[in-house]
């Protein structure tokens, strides 16, 4: 994670003040701290760039560079890029650690591929922002093409439409209680909101709290298709929660939604859907679930796609979690300072269960500068880590970058994700939907 | 956790018009919402006290409580006791889910507990606020006897001293980088701060930073005993690290720490000490750790004590950690509701990965309501319960208190945590050092 300024000057001349980025290169304008030249008459073409004009690049610059876009609400948290309690922070080099950095060149790739593999199986695709919980990635993935976000709680569909997302807002989960349905009514007045439920009580609460509230929301019957979680157990009982759903006050009935979507899930759609049409209720919309099932999604008959890890571990990892984590699909990094070399074959980083978390697959993280370091054990603040089969003389102070095993859950530990490009803090991003669990 | 409002009448008359408990009980003054006459003469002796009263008390109530306590900054997180964004919550049955609550009886029977097992055992405590991460909780520990607080980031340990903290604090970590040398640097004014450090790496950059600007810490030479974290590896090494330490500008050298403190830690120890005493080098300080281990380092030299996870999980539950979790001894629950009953032998709760957290030891917590029932898998965001074990009928709705099995990594995926005394709400504490993880 050393950055080079050589690698820099690579960039188009004509780039922008604040980031250093081409204009015609940017693909999340919105968002990004760039600034084309037609906008701001002062971001000049900068062909003599040197790493000295960095250092005049001020706080000042971000604030005027946020006012050009005051849109969104976002503008605050733009004026924050590249700034930390620190002072002037402009490279992956002047993060403190342990910090969540987002490579952005792997992240945008991550998006647009699972994008297109959504347009060849020829299904829409809603974006599941709770393995990220950033609202800027939320309208990326929605500049690239989805449909709508899937917000498996209300706290962080309540984050997300307050950030301006404006597509359709799914939250796949049975919404219970008074507090909670408040908070729905509230919200389905402000966004088109789609909620699933696989009880008649689930299904009569929101009903007569949105009545009440003079509001409505659009629901899918949830199937249990092998998930073994929430859902109705068979064809015959999702008809019947359906025929329920049709007759409350408030409800639009759209259809039915499961996870995973397996191959041998399709009789089962199958003959839901029929006993819909021969029940004459509505089946809009099939919702399917989970990333690298894209293409089941649609052989089984689902119209809609529900992915979100592809976006940090990209799909490639996904296929094949048995592999090491790899630095050109994994979009995240822990960026760690060694604090102790206390033996030949240890070493210690300043990381642990609350700054990493062991995922469901397998050890805690891979360390891309040494990845036979092996990451062997964690005390809750403490990464432990075998280097006896590594070379390199480690040093304290010195800095590692880790791909943490499970990425979306450790991001869910941290307040704020620096999302850089080539070395270079583009922004400073509020993990808004953290601790919204509610 | 039903909360039944005869239970509260047992309650002494003379008590609180904001939280309901007599003062003459209360253990916890600069913290609590409690009033005593003497204070407001408003509070007036509730001999007719009648669920009805419990109307009456208002949002300003608590505020006009909190307006006479207006030290240590705890005013405001005091005027938000029993007030969330839903408006008042009074009870635990008020409380939206997933949400932590903290058994007060518990927790501070856990605190005075620990205190006195220091006591007997002859030995000072300083308690590792990892654990909790709430200022309150650190200062009742103090108020119960406890020397200092420690804390493994230096971000917890500033969020304590802006809190009010005034006794020691120890960092037992090695603090490297220009950014946390620069705020070391700057919390040492304000208290009295005690470090660790195993290297002379990290002793330099700290000493050079002080000396630059003009504060002073005291510092721990750290051995390795057994816990293979960080640590010099033997007598000798310590005893040549100290002298390098005892030159080095704005650090006075204290004595040694380790962890964990076990009884073949004992030569080390002594070798240790002859050593610094050959040496003509200070040995103030002893410091051992472990919440189970207090007895043990008195016994091995030991002058004082780090424990951290008895203020949730109390010692009996610490030393048979193979035992379910006991309601007696566990401070910590987490509320949940029953989201979906969808088989006679599985229900499902709303809280997962994100919400509860997968212990060092088994499971991922105890349901106390129904000991039988077995949460034996989690999603992200839903607890899987098999509950073929229970014949109660479990419904949609229906909540459930659930002992996390590691209740210090629990709250740390929280913001707010509900301080409860017999089903009543007496506070909301921030967990103010969460995301703290610089």
């Amino acid at each position: 994670m050393t950055t080079s300024w050589a690698r820099v000057e690579t960039i188009c001349p004509t780039r922008c003040r604040v980031c250093f980025r081409p204009w015609t290169a940017c693909t999340m304008r919105a968002v990004a701290t760039c600034i084309p030249q037609s906008v701001n008459p002062r971001a000049q073409p900068m062909k003599n760039f040197t790493p000295n004009l960095r250092k005049r690049i001020s706080r000042r610059a971000c604030l005027r560079a946020a006012s050009l876009f005051p849109t969104a609400g976002l503008a605050a948290s733009r004026a924050s890029a590249t700034v930390t309690r620190e002072g002037n922070v402009h490279t992956v080099d002047d993060v403190d650690t342990p910090a969540v950095v987002i490579d952005l060149d792997v992240l945008e790739k991550n998006i647009n591929g699972m994008q297109q593999v959504c347009r060849d199986a020829g299904i829409d695709l809603m974006v599941h922002i709770k393995t990220h919980k950033v609202p800027q990635i939320a309208h990326m993935q929605l500049r690239a093409g989805a449909v709508g976000i899937c917000c498996q709680k209300l706290g962080e569909a309540e984050v997300m439409v307050a950030a301006g997302i404006d597509g359709d807002v799914l939250i796949p989960y049975n919404i219970v209680g008074r507090p909670k349905l408040v908070r729905l009514a509230r919200l389905a007045k402000r966004a088109r909101m789609t909620v699933a439920v696989d009880s008649e009580i689930t299904a009569k609460g929101i009903s007569e709290q949105l009545r009440k509230d003079d509001a409505s929301v659009r629901v899918f019957v949830e199937l249990d298709t092998g998930g073994k979680r929430t859902g109705v157990q068979s064809p015959q009982a999702a008809v019947e929660l359906a025929q329920k759903v049709s007759k409350l006050a408030n409800l639009e009935l759209r259809g039915v939604m499961t996870y995973p979507s397996r191959l041998e899930t399709k009789p089962f759609i199958e003959e839901t859907v029929a006993l819909f049409r021969k029940a004459g209720l509505p089946m809009e919309e099939i919702s399917g679930g989970g990333t690298g099932a894209e293409a089941r999604s649609k052989e089984i008959g689902c119209t809609v796609h529900r992915s979100g890890s592809y976006v940090f571990e990209g799909l490639k990892r996904i296929s094949a979690s048995r592999n090491p984590p790899n630095p050109d699909t994994c979009a995240t990094r822990m960026i760690a300072t060694v604090v102790s070399t206390p033996t030949p074959d240890r070493i210690i980083i300043d990381g642990g269960q609350k700054t990493f978390q062991r995922g469901p697959r397998r050890g805690y993280g891979h360390i891309v500068e040494h990845p036979d370091a092996v990451i062997y054990g964690m005390s809750v603040e403490h990464g432990h880590v075998d280097v006896s089969a590594v070379s390199h003389k480690f040093r304290v102070g010195e800095r590692l970058s880790v791909i943490p095993d499970h990425q979306g859950i450790t991001i869910n530990h941290h307040d704020e994700a620096y999302a850089v490009r080539k070395g270079l803090i583009e922004d400073v991003w509020k993990v808004a939907g953290r601790g919204r669990v509610q």
